[in-house]
């Protein structure tokens, strides 16, 4: 990652011969090849970019956008919520640009896998432009299909659900889960959620619950500190819930 | 996990001869052991009680909490911003009751190492009994010293600090990480972060952020539905930044 | 208003021969009656307690609840949005304890009125007596009816609607609402909200909004400043309109 | 106030002669003269605008703005908690734009008064043109010198700071409020906050307390409905305390 300020942070590949243009100068990005994280670079007008280590978050926040993508805010509730770690296998209905499918893999890899369904094609190739970007697509399968007709896996670790209509692949959610395990939904309405919960309820899913992630940035300058003036209010809904066996 | 509902669920160990005495009757521990997650289990008054996978969320809430503990709301937010992910080293000052390492340590997990910081030897035994009983402690190495000492480690991944004074520790936290890497400050109040962010800008971190994670939970009941009355109002500010060598 | 702290603070009445019984101490409350505003008294304990001017927000905190009554948050911006002041004849649908009521007319009075109709004949008696301990009385006129069988008044400056059904009496406040006047409607929950906005929009109400006000309390200690631990999260959601005599 | 939509509503003054250019079609403002509000006219296009009751939010929203003004989230509290009403005489230091200056004289109004103090010239006068439109201006005196020079009324019934620098102030403002009366004071960063408190408790006042008021707007569509996306994430803190004689 290429580092000037707050808002000028970029994460970028080292290549011998490109250049990257700022409105801060030029920076040769082969001469990153040389360089460790940690050190910074000089643009040809003179000023300093630091080279630091890119993380999950910068991965996230880095993809390219066709669509609305999910928030490391919401991705992190979900990493612990689904108890996503190393070897996990999981299946993701609703691939978008593949922000959440890039957070996954990060904690999943290299001994799980994300099996992630998208059943509009151009979306399908951005989300895996951005995960051979991100280095992770050796542990995603990109499949670009509708999601509502079934999913092709068995006794997964976990579901995640980002579809305008959830309620149609939870009967396909609850097939494809192990017993015991979680499933989450994001929804960005009300109506969506109330709709999720009701077909969660009616699918043998248990310890159903809604939250919502509010992230409130704080401006600190010593002496001057405060939130900040202007924050995203919503993104939308998050509904957990794990697979029971008997309804009663 | 024992599953009754939203307010009655337990993480427990399957033994024989032990029992579990709930409101709604005893389960023997015993009888999990041939029971499969998503099965049902039935107490003495003949309650269901659903057998559900725990999550990390579950080891994190579950821990015995001699001090307030880092809640998952935060937690999320810090995997993905610190980048942890298998194989990940990574220091904690403060480990407090340990429930901030359990979700570390199952994120860095099987490959990784969580070294861990505890000056009171009282929170440093109560930590190492939640990790043990999440089945994570070989994963981590709880030492009980004053983190203000400096570190045995170096080239560290990450830095988590969950400490009163976390700009006594900030050099030292300097001096572990790896170039680039990033760190994490957990505090409640704001002057903590006011002196935190000076701190960090003194000590060569650059990226420096502070954010505010809100968690509001939403009931829902069709045709009712509404966030819930009270809620957590306040667990303290994450701010993050990230090594470099050079200050400009 | 008799105050020590925070948390001790009531609005009595100044009366010779009655005392007033607190953990610090018994206070005559006939001793008051010598006092100004400002000035101290002291306990039967020897500690000493303030004596300050009730504002509205104290009356309306102070009085006796039955049922869940409209904060001061919500109430202050009401009497914006619906441009209350000196002189304002307006309707409350659902007295309740009279806490709105109350805030309602310490504005409008002493040349306006509050006509409120209130369904519990219980309900209607306390809040009698919380209006006549505010002083209030004689600017309120308490109807113990149902109102959804219409009001009495036409020409209103504008309409309250604090019911479990304000869908049942936006026919009626449309038709006692003078031309281009506003009205609010109070409710918990998101479907009362959808089903409010419906409503409106069919009886020709236009701008149309619906907002909610959280308030969110800062613990102020010098060089310890957070927010408060507990908040709470949610009373309800304000949806505002005006009366406009053509649809479209 | 001519509405067309949300985003599309003024409040305009009729006059014979001028016209009201929108996206929507010119509006003849001569034609308003023979309308009543709730009635509809007619653009140039065709578009039918409502002509509606300006409440005492839209003449605060309404306001021209050199400086930030104070919101009627902020103002609906403190109008509540300085128990404002007819007849209020109030001081105001920093009179700005005028927005709470119009939202105090309309609730003080006919019997009260507003005395407001702003040091630059230029916000004084466009606060005072801003208050002859609101039709306000008779309720107040705008008085073009420094607060920190002290106030010329006495025994008032609040007053209302909004200084950068609210504590240079406080004394002055102990010396003009009545015993046990009410002061608040609008600071938007949390360093004000803190030395605000100090200075008010060394000041003699009491009841001190600190709050912030978010506003959330809910976008309602039935079967679509949700927070909107974005929101302002902050404006300022207030603090509230009233005048004691006595330290203890």
């Amino acid at each position: 990652m290429l580092y000037f300020d707050e808002r000028r942070k970029w994460v970028l590949k080292a290549e011998i011969g490109r250049e990257f243009h700022t409105d801060k100068g030029i920076v040769k990005l082969g001469d990153l090849l040389g360089k460790r994280f940690g050190e910074a670079i000089s643009s040809s007008l003179g000023y300093s970019f630091k080279i630091l280590r890119p993380t999950t978050f910068d991965l996230v926040m880095n993809v390219a956008r066709p669509t609305q993508i999910m928030y490391p805010k919401d991705i992190g509730l979900i990493i612990l919520k689904l108890g996503l770690s190393c070897g996990s296998r999981v299946i993701e209905a609703g691939t978008g640009s593949g922000a959440m499918t890039i957070a996954a893999a990060s904690v999943v890899k290299p001994h799980g896998h994300i099996f992630t369904y998208e059943a509009n094609p151009e979306f399908a190739r951005i989300a895996k432009q951005n995960l051979m970007r991100a280095g992770l697509i050796s542990y995603v399968t990109i499949k670009n299909k509708d999601a509502r007709t079934g999913f092709d896996e068995s006794e997964v670790d976990a579901v995640i659900i980002d579809l305008g209509d959830p309620w149609d692949v939870i009967p396909s959610a609850y097939a494809s889960l192990a017993g015991g395990a979680p499933l989450v939904s994001f929804s960005p309405t009300i109506n969506q959620v109330e709709r999720t919960v009701i077909s969660l309820r009616e699918n043998n899913f248990v310890n159903v619950s809604t939250v919502e992630v509010i992230l409130r940035p704080l401006r600190v300058e010593p002496g001057r500190t405060r939130p900040t003036t202007t924050m995203i209010g919503h993104t939308g809904y998050l509904t957990f819930a794990q697979k029971s066996f008997s309804a009663t």
